[in-house]
Parts: structure tokens; sequence; C-alpha cells
């Protein structure tokens, strides 16, 4: 008998914050892999803020996902039954067939999960997509130096939280934004210098500048609006700025200004850089060397905030951008 | 009997647009030069966009200029006494003591003219400050390849205008924008493939689109605003934008809007950098030595306008804001 996957489809573009209505379950029946194929049964799935991008139609460096397609997303199963060499039964892969509990597909978009001492759903976490995310963006794009000020924007964020951490094992004085007290208190335990609570600060501007009385040197930026505006003002003459997302402005309904200091671009020599994370592939070794032995000797710790069930993967995604998850959210399907 | 000379004093600070009410001539005694010193007269000065953001008090890589006292900047003159073995009467020098028609400064604020075969005021536009930034920002942090696509706004200026021949010699597509007809004109007769009266255009981004059908790969931005929009969009991915100014923003009362679209940075990848033109003082020697061959070959024009008179000096920098300039704006002193 076929196993039966639900799914998560697009019913509608969201509008603003997304609403666990612009999405709707479905369900498929899954035959047997086909020769060169596997079925695999999910055991988890990522939920990730850069998603929200891909509910818009526009071009982009991905296509955008389609009404009443399932969507698609990180993800780490287990092989049900393979049709291929490559791969046996029980293997655990990493996939980007995420949004669903089962699928079939060729053993080449698979990925054998590396024999390293983490649970499966570390993966999608710290050493996967948000790790590299983390490690790339800071040290490619950021080049900090021992001594440096960083600036880190949702730092209580899956690739934030790694951020602090990196930047603290590179020497750096650690500066950083989260939005409760409980979140405040985490991200210090994880060793950043000065952290803000950016709802409770008042100016967040003086409240950064506290924690950086040389200026920043890099700021790694999740959040963009307010939070960029203050890098901007105080970042020391040639700083980087790592733009790695925007959460503040992906759910806006009319462009939302851009930060209306950008010219201290200028007048500061600043670099402000972008990045996709495929961009990194070719750090995947030394990113994986690093992490695991940084986990080993204690200097990466990381957090998870977890829902259970398919059916739950949009409200999981919804309460990312009301700050509901401390490190990475995860959703459950196994 | 002492010399006099007749300065140019900063009267208050302009509110949006300067006038030429914003300044006001004084006149000094120039002495003898003491021991070390030279006494010049100026033979030209130079106004730029960049001298605006100074009459704004506010920390930056250089200090503002002060109310009441005489402004500075880019100048060529010629020694009259000097005081000093290094310097002797006649010697044309360079410094950065304009706004002035002669003054006495220490030799070693004084750099002697190289002997190349350029009219003295050249020194204050294609092989000066406006060369210079044109050659390190297109080539150090735009880094363009032969067949990229370079979009430069402001491509009638002193700098806009280099920075199009510089990249045709590099084998690239080159798009451009300008206020008029007849600027428009001569940066077509520089080399550039498509240009854009950006005035007249309608809609900018579908009018320099017709020229880069491939995406932009490198944008040399003097203008900012609509322009800096337009590229966002038009960018290809890993594209640079070489963040040299921005026009249209220096004389806003309220801070104007950043690029709503600059998220575009994240997901195409892109680099965006700023630099003060210090920054490439290590480029001298083969940017002189390229620009005088290019001159020589004849791969390299440039226009002048021209004002007479210190008095008129306030005047000339008020115009350049209208668009009243085609190449370097420049005041005959003597």
């Amino acid at each position: 008998m076929a196993m039966k996957s639900r799914e998560i489809r697009l019913k509608n573009r969201p509008v603003g914050l997304p609403k666990p209505g612009d999405f709707e379950v479905g369900t498929v029946d899954l035959p047997d892999p086909g020769p060169g194929q596997a079925l695999v049964r999910n055991l988890w799935m990522s939920v990730d803020p850069y998603m929200r991008g891909r509910m818009i139609d526009r071009p982009s460096y991905v296509p955008p996902f389609q009404i009443g397609e399932a969507l698609t997303g990180g993800a780490v199963g287990q092989v049900v039954k393979s049709n291929d060499p490559s791969l046996a039964e029980g293997d655990l892969v990493e996939s980007f067939f995420g949004w669903r509990e089962g699928f079939i597909a060729p053993a080449a978009m698979l990925t054998k999960l590396p024999k390293l001492n983490a649970p499966p759903q570390a993966f999608l976490g710290v050493l996967g997509m948000p790790g590299m995310t983390a490690y790339g963006g800071l040290l490619r794009i950021g080049e900090p130096k021992a001594g440096d000020t960083v600036f880190v924007s949702g730092a209580a964020g899956a690739v934030g939280s790694l951020v602090v951490q990196i930047a603290k094992i590179k020497g750096c004085n650690v500066i950083a934004t989260a939005g409760s007290d409980e979140k405040v208190a985490w991200v210090k335990s994880l060793g950043a210098d000065h952290v803000v609570n950016y709802k409770t600060c008042g100016n967040l501007l003086a409240a950064l500048a506290q924690g950086a009385p040389k200026g920043v040197n890099v700021y790694f930026d999740n959040v963009g609006g307010d939070h960029l505006e203050a890098a901007l003002e105080l970042m020391a003459l040639k700083g980087r700025i790592v733009l790695c997302g925007g959460i503040s402005v992906y759910n806006a309904e009319t462009p939302a200004p851009g930060p209306r200091n950008y010219l201290n671009i200028v007048g500061k020599n600043l670099r402000m850089e972008g990045f996709v994370v495929s961009t990194f592939e070719n750090m995947r070794e030394p990113f994986l060397k690093d992490m695991s032995d940084w986990i080993g000797a204690g200097k990466i710790k990381w957090e998870e905030t977890v829902k259970d069930g398919v059916e739950n993967a949009p409200q999981a995604f919804v309460d990312l951008f009301t700050g509901a998850n401390t490190g990475k959210m995860l959703v459950k399907l196994a």
C-alpha cells in the first residue's frame, strides 16, 4: 500500500504579515521509488525568514512559490525504500523537500548527513543553512579582526545567535539586539558583551552606542529598518556591513524606505555586501570542521523552538515574524 | 607692500540648495613667507559637490567648514616667493588652499605639479581628484571586466565623464544618464553606448533597461535617489555598486529616503561600497601613468565649465547642483 504524505501548499500570496490561512494542507500518495530514486520520511523541517520572499511573485535568485503547489525548504529525513545503490533504508538524508511528511526523489538530490556528533535536526540549524549563513557571512564578508566591535541584530535567532558566538571565538567585542528580556539574557549567556532589548530600550542608537565606544567595525544585519540606520551612524571608518536579511521589512505592504543615512557608506568608506548562502558552498569543509570542533569544545551552543506536525508548519513560519522563536524554529514531522 | 588676497568665507550654513548669499568675500594681507614657507598666487580653484557636506555641522571624515572662515578646496597656483629650498619662484603647485586668490603655506603642504603634457587646471580635473575618483572607484571597487555593462549616473560631470571613458577603454558596454540633450550628445561622443536624458525620459528604469539587456554589472553612482533605485532593479547577480556620491540628495532639508529596494543587495549577491578618494593614494603612480598615456592616445577627453574671479566661486558652486556644468567646474583666479 502506498505511503501517504501530508504537505503544505500555498493557498494565496500573503499580504503583509502571513497568516496560517494563507496555507492549506493537502495529501498525496507516495508509490514505490523508481530506478535511481528513494522514498524518504521526513523527521524535521525548517522554516526560515527568507521563505517570505519566495511567496511574492517576482523574479529572484530562486523562483517564487506557486499557488496550489507544495512549498519547499530544508528538511532531514530517513530513507524508507531505496532504488539506488548510493542509499540504504535507514540512511539519514538532508534535502530541500520540506513542508511535507515524505517524498520520492532522485538519490542525486539527497545528501547523506555527515557522521558528526549532533542530532539530525542540527543539520537544519547550526550545521546547516543557518550555520553556513552565519559562518560565511561573518568570516568572508565581515572579515572580523580580534578587537573589532561586531554588531549583530536579531541575535536570538538561528543565524544571529551563531554570529554572536563565532565573533566571540574570533576575539571581538560583540553588541547585539534581541526582542525580549529572556532573549537578551540568553544572548548574553552566549558571550555577547552588550545586548539591547530593542522593544524597550527607547533610543536604539544611544543604547547601542554604549557598547561601541570606538564604533562598529562589522554589522551583521538580519533586521533592516531602524537597526540598519543605527548601524550606519555607529560604523567606524572602513567598516563592513554584512547584509543577511531584513526581517523588519519583509512584510511591508508598500516598500519600506531604505536607510535615510546610507551616504555614510561614502563618507566612512564602508562596504555593504549581500549574499545568498550558496555563495559559500566552497567553504563547506572548513565550516563543518570548525563548527563540529567548536561544538565539541563547548564554544557553540544553540536552542530550538519546536512545533509538532506538518499541519503546524504554517503557524511556525508566521511565528518567525512575531519573534516567537528563540534560536532555530523547527517543525518535528516524525 | 603686502600682497592682498580676496577669499570666500562661509557666511551661514546653507539650508537646502545653497545660495550665493550663504557666502561672503573677505580680504586678507599676505606678508612675506616665513622660513619653510612659500607665498602662492592661485591660478585656478575647484568647486566640487562633496563640499556641500562640509557645510553641514556634523562629524565626518573631514571636519566641517566654520562660519566666518575661508573655505578650502583644491587649487593650483604659482609660487610668488619661496622661503624654502624645495620651491622656486614660478613653480606650479597644487594645494588644498582654494577659495582664495593667494596664500602662504608650509612648502610641505604644497605639491609641485608633475611635468605632464596637460594644462595646470587639468590637475584639478582629469589628472586630479576627480580623475583619481573615477579611476580608483571604477577600477578598484567596480572591478569591471571586458563585456560587463557599466552604468554611470551624472555622466556629464567631471567624475562621470571619466568613468564612461575608462569603462570603454576596459571594453565595457556603458549606459549613462545626463540632464540635457546637449549633455547626452557629449556623453555619447565620449563613447557611451546608451545615454538617457533623465529629465525627459519618463520611466527611468525602462529607459535604462533598453541599454542593459543582460543587467548591470557595475553601477557608478554620483546621483542617488531614483537613479540608485533603478540601478538596484537592473543589477545582475554579483554586481558591484560604486557609491561615489548622491548629488540628488545633498541638499535635502530632511533626510531623503534611502533606496526602498536595497534588499536586492541580498538577493542578487551585490556589493555596495563607498570611498573617500584618499583611499586610492597608493594608486597615484599608475593613475598618472595610465591617464597621461590615455590622454596622449586621444582616448580621454574632457570639458571645462569656467567662471572668472574668486567673487564668482559661490555661484560656480551653486551651479553644480542645478547641472549648469558640463565636465569640470572651475574658477579661474588669475
